[in-house]
């Protein structure tokens, strides 16, 4: 059994990578590649390549180092694609390891995404209709399928064809026996940038991606934008416009790298700046600033440098967490903190702390953190969110608790400050966060986690009652 | 590297199982059931099984054994399907591996097949231009989809509907969330029958897997019928007539295990019969009657005991023959006999022996087991074969050498004689064939490998040369 | 769980290999001498390989293509050393795989054993009494120890030093930086043989792994011997005498491949005459004779001859029975014959059968294969077993059952009929098997598993209570 | 093939843990404690588990999670021990993995062991003139065998008298089958603890895996103690006295996680201390202050708090790194420290900085990341390394180059700033390092790898030539 370390935190669903280059060796900038992207996702891994005419796809349950700790496809090659993808555990879905391998009319192709379809349900079921059949529970199944129906001549049309109808959010690359391609929704939910590798070309997630295999950031993917990449350079194409950007704001609390830049705003300097607006609006006075490792450093450096409290490494983290075996009777002594952190007497001991974390999802490990450090010594804990409370679920990649288990979706600051016995507790304003994410217009940015404000329809088929709800909030 | 032990034969390229029983653990006896018809396919193995509304495979490649070493499909289950197979290795090809499970617009259906589609290729271009897309290389995948496309209300006639214009060989067993069907191509080719195990049902490749899970052998499904079987129990219907049965005649010669009945005639009585006929035909005078084991075997008896030669062990085969690992270097020195096969000297020295085999392939394994029973002091051996020359390559089912690669294609018997060092060498008759296997009918057998008679449209897409010759002289 | 396929026959522990060769690939060899003698053991696999200087080992749990699946020892040698294992289960018992290897003040050498000290736990306590460790449960460590405080100059004295006081069965290959030695205990318990492979030698537990690597069968070494083999050739000494040779007759009734010869004696001949023997001795009449395959079918077609009752397959064996996966509801039901054998309906229904097979352990599983007979339509199973009853257990080698689990210990032969539900029972007489091995004079045989006539002293550790029942039964 | 991510860092070799708890589950809570642990040694693990009678052990290559995926030693225990380690790769030296388990004429004892015995190869070679073996290479198995030669009664006196001769680093823990013994050499080399945890006792090498497993912390084992537990409680012994207390001062640099306290002194402080002292001694003005994570972060903190220097995150780590398969070609492009850090440009470019490191080994990767902060845009890079020079090899447990590897050996400081290209470079002096970890006398510290002052005689088998100029240099 499987002891889930991250388990209270939400979590990006997949990392895509894709590159198109005659001189090097693109199965492993891939697996370099990816192996950036591991914190995107964690359960399965895949790489798919081309010489021009055969397609092959290596894929399986794990870690990047695991997955291909034998080989790497084995194939001369000019253009691979790459996925990395959290998911529920269960060996049955090694079938849903991406990237996707198909045949059709047009000859082969390949789809790795990052995001989600809203209306993923509904498209699946239009196709079944139309005899289609599915042999994964992925959504690049859909996408894949409607680019078969597709009319249209070139493989360009075809993917814009296929995206005419479906909502919601997707970052995608795509490979064809000469091409890859990349494509970000209207929206632009999830990044997506391009590099130079030499001749070649380079497609992300993130440009720590970039700059891991040598590759020099050239610019972030438009929202609705289609680039088109093969031996005659870049082609782009708007393929939709959209009255409404909303790229996720998590990316910067949490997900993304610190290392990254996404969207023209570095998320180093995003964290920063949410510290140092969390110190002027919580206003805490304390002895330390430390962080929970490793997520909540940055903002709590930020937090330091605004307050003037110096930072210390009040918490020290396990590095070798990894996937790890437990066995049930231990779950009841709930060992999960102590294996991961561990407070730094010496720092904490006869100290008041300002704790600086970037989120709060169940509220569980918040407590046990705060009861460790009054365990050490520390006489107050004044716990700092770098984000405002997340009250509504995420639709669009995110693999989100639902509603019910998110504690600020039923208490109030102060009952959650008790909850968690922390002797303070701010959560940064949706004014602060906007004004630390300065690069990029406050309209532009999805926060809907914090303020159900959905930029795009939401799926209705799981829990309609709950969804019900939401929508009324929204329109109240 | 592996090297393939059995590579100078023909191979059965698949094995299915199906079971409906609400009082057994249906994955364990279709865990079971595969391990019976193992000798159908060794290197992939998976298993489907159904509760009534999930469906859930686990597949994988090596042995039944070997891929579920760890755990069967985990659930409740009240219905399975199950599939054996042989395919050329290559890791990448863990997505060939059947059953199939999908969902359409019907639901979810799981499909395990053992034949082949002579105009897959076909059927596959014209689904791909109707905006279909193909995840496997599999047969199996283009049934599905035609099922899925179909119009009609029932899955049985939606099965029927599909296998309207697919051509050659195909025996099915399909599950759906509450049937478990079966279904026999018009012509026949390859076995499907049918127990009863206590209240439910068994579908199996072979009798051989009924005996194994205690189930009792109730009838064959007849070409072109289609049983479904649910609470209500078993509906029959015949899909398709056909002029022309063809049952496959090497699976009397060697593919099925000698204790399965297929088509009310006894594999075990059909070889012995064919080791009489062998004598009476061959008329060899020797000391002994030995056989090739394990295959030739049954076929050796009958020799003996129709010709009064005494029977013995004149080779001895290592039990534990698997997948070997054998360095590139080795393979120059070709042991590949040796490691399986050893002279029994004691037995052979001094001897003129007759040694029955069951066919000759290339002919390269057998011109070094007669060196070795020379070696050990045989003094003469006499080789008969329980079947005729194999001219012509099969395109129902059977993994076979490409035509140039057959020595009979391009040899007569006097040069092959010559060609693998016998003494003597005789090929049993294709009359003699008929005679063997008393109980069928020889007008409803297929015997094109023998005598380029195929009973049905062969592909057109390989080896198109090939096949023109071959039509020209089918027709001459 | 592993379910046990062979578990009503007592087992050989092990089997040796040892190759001195320079212009050989010495690693291969032993792989391939190895997996001719699997037989002997399936648990565990061990090959050890030196160049002169450095000595490296590679051990681990299963069969010999499953532990060397990825590799063998990586480095020129010219000599090499293996072994093959039973042993009980159990991971932690990687440290008992062999050879052993351990550094001395002499150097370096490397140990295989086949065969069971008697004293052992007597040598093992006296030599820890002196200061030594264990770090192993294997004989092989005890004599090791010796060998390493012997005060003797060479490597061969140390050697014979050692074995002063050891009492039990041991046949050894051992390897130093530059001689391959080969020793047989005084009694002759375990086979051993040498063969010459080009310029270089070969040691081999049975002539078949000869055969399987293209090596000439030279001589079997004697009772008492030693060889020692380098570059300047063969030395043989004699380090003790033996009042009584006792080779086990096992061996030829179960234990040793049917190709092999061992101590002048061909192991299919003495089988065939045991059949002889047993159609003179037992007189049945019957429609046919079978075997229990694959160990029975010598002397069943041995039986057929003299009787003149035609021989048939009335049993199939699953060819691919391996370590299998079972659940522990399914022990219940009990279906270990099931999956290893079918009875042949088409050969056995409507007639009456003599079944032989090599011996009866508990009886457990005869009783269910005479059953399945039945079920499938024999009118009448005369069984004939090419052993006498076996009364006691085995000390010298061989993993034998407690002898209360001996049937043959309780019960008289007509209980032991009844039990297994045959119609008759017939057990070679102890004459007639040494009729039958009539290469070997009786006197130098081992039979204290028929007759309680230990030739050697037998340990008094376990089951004292017993053994004293043994040594009256013995002494009366 | 595997990368190894931490070519350029010295490693500890070993961290040890031992339980001894009647009411705890002691193979989970020892496995644990190894995780704790893990940075002291990634390439083996083992576990260790006695119930009073019955001793097991389960070792493997690997990480900790790695070696108990499936499962930990299966039965009912009170006292463990446990050991993780660092050894060069290779599958041969699974049979140098501890915990060592042996019996002798005491019964069973099982031992692991941190640090490096100067004179094992004497001693060793002295035992094997006594007639004793050895299956390892590991110092451990030295001192079994002389625990078993000890003629003394208890098994506390064998372990004291084993240890009468032999030299070097030893911290041990040692299990009977009622005792759990934890040992430190005279000089205290190696660190080793020990805590409370309910009514039984943990010794660990490090503190924070008391923490983790909730252990309350009771004192230091001191050196030249030996304590012994078991139901009656600890007891303890001196037995040795020294002149000269030596504890490992790289364990306070770079070896322990800063959440331990050894010997009274807080790594974290310690760090901190050495980043204030190096801040007062180098006086570098610069834009900010970073780390190499994570191994810096401290130092570097403590660096900006005495500079006034704002620290920042100039170099994020990926935290998925591992082991990590990596193809020839690719070792050519040194991708390793793009794989392993990435430079934050928004952070450093046109910034000057201050970049904190724990130490320089051969100071190609220091080179690397210099490089790569300059191409990130930052104007200047003034090294600062919390440790002197590193010009001498340890002899007592770490894995250290030869000293011709080590820059410091042969360059002069400012050779070494201009070899890796950095602006300026200072190494904190010795007094400064003495200083800095203030609770300690610095003349009870061993600095050898600094000054060549080493407390203990040092092993001449290796590298004599070297050795007796690193004499002379000390006798100088």
């Amino acid at each position: 059994m499987l002891y889930d370390i991250h388990s209270d935190k939400w979590r990006e669903e997949c990392g895509i990578f894709g590159i198109f280059a005659r001189q090097e060796n693109v199965a492993l900038n891939t697996y370099w590649g990816l192996y950036a992207l591991q914190h995107r996702g964690q359960e399965s891994a895949g790489i798919a390549v081309t010489d021009g005419s055969v397609m092959d796809v290596q894929r399986g349950m794990g870690l990047v180092n695991e997955v291909f700790r034998h080989a790497l496809p084995d194939m001369p090659a000019h253009i691979a694609i790459g996925h990395v993808r959290y998911s529920t555990t269960g060996s049955s879905l090694l079938r849903n390891t991406q990237p996707l391998l198909v045949s059709y009319s047009g000859g082969q192709i390949s789809l790795a995404h990052n995001g989600n379809l809203t209306n993923a349900h509904e498209m699946r079921t239009e196709l079944e209709k139309k005899g289609h059949v599915f042999q994964t529970s992925i959504d690049s199944e859909v996408i894949v399928n409607l680019i078969a129906r597709s009319t249209k001549q070139t493989v360009e049309e075809r993917v814009i064809d296929s995206l005419t109808d479906v909502q919601g959010a997707y970052s995608l690359v795509i490979m064809t026996e000469n091409k890859l391609i990349g494509v970000r929704d209207p929206h632009g939910f999830r990044p997506l940038c391009m590099g130079r590798l030499g001749d070649g070309w380079v497609l992300a997630s993130e440009s720590c991606a970039l700059d891991t295999v040598g590759a020099e950031f050239v610019r972030d993917i438009e929202p609705g934008e289609i680039v088109s990449i093969d031996d005659k350079g870049v082609e782009t194409r708007r393929f939709a416009e959209t009255d409404r950007r909303a790229a996720c704001v998590f990316e910067y609390i949490y997900f993304a790298r610190p290392d990254s830049v996404i969207d023209g705003q570095s998320v180093y300097q995003a964290r920063l700046s949410m510290g140092r607006t969390l110190a002027r609006e919580s206003g805490f006075k304390a002895d330390l600033v430390i962080s929970v490792p490793d997520s909540g450093t940055t903002a709590a450096l930020g937090y330091s440098q605004e307050s003037g409290i110096p930072f210390a490494e009040g918490l020290m983290k396990n590095r070798y967490i990894g996937r790890t075996f437990i066995q049930p009777e231990q779950k009841k002594r709930d060992m999960g903190v102590r294996i991961k952190l561990n407070a730094v007497t010496s720092v904490v001991k006869g100290k008041s702390v300002v704790m600086v974390d970037d989120s709060i999802v169940r509220g569980t490990t918040s407590g046990k953190i705060v009861r460790m450090l009054k365990e050490a010594g520390a006489t107050a804990v004044h716990m700092c969110i770098s984000s405002p409370p997340i009250g509504y679920p995420c639709y669009y990649g995110i693999d989100t608790s639902a509603r019910k288990e998110l504690i600020a979706a039923s208490k109030q600051v102060e009952e959650i400050r008790e909850y968690i016995g922390a002797d303070s507790l701010h959560y940064l304003s949706l004014e602060g966060l906007y004004a630390s994410i300065g690069n990029i217009p406050k309209q532009t940015l999805c926060n809907a986690c914090f303020n159900c404000d959905y930029p795009a329809e939401i799926p209705c088929e799981t829990d309609c009652a709950n969804n019900k709800f939401l929508f009324e909030a929204k329109n109240k």
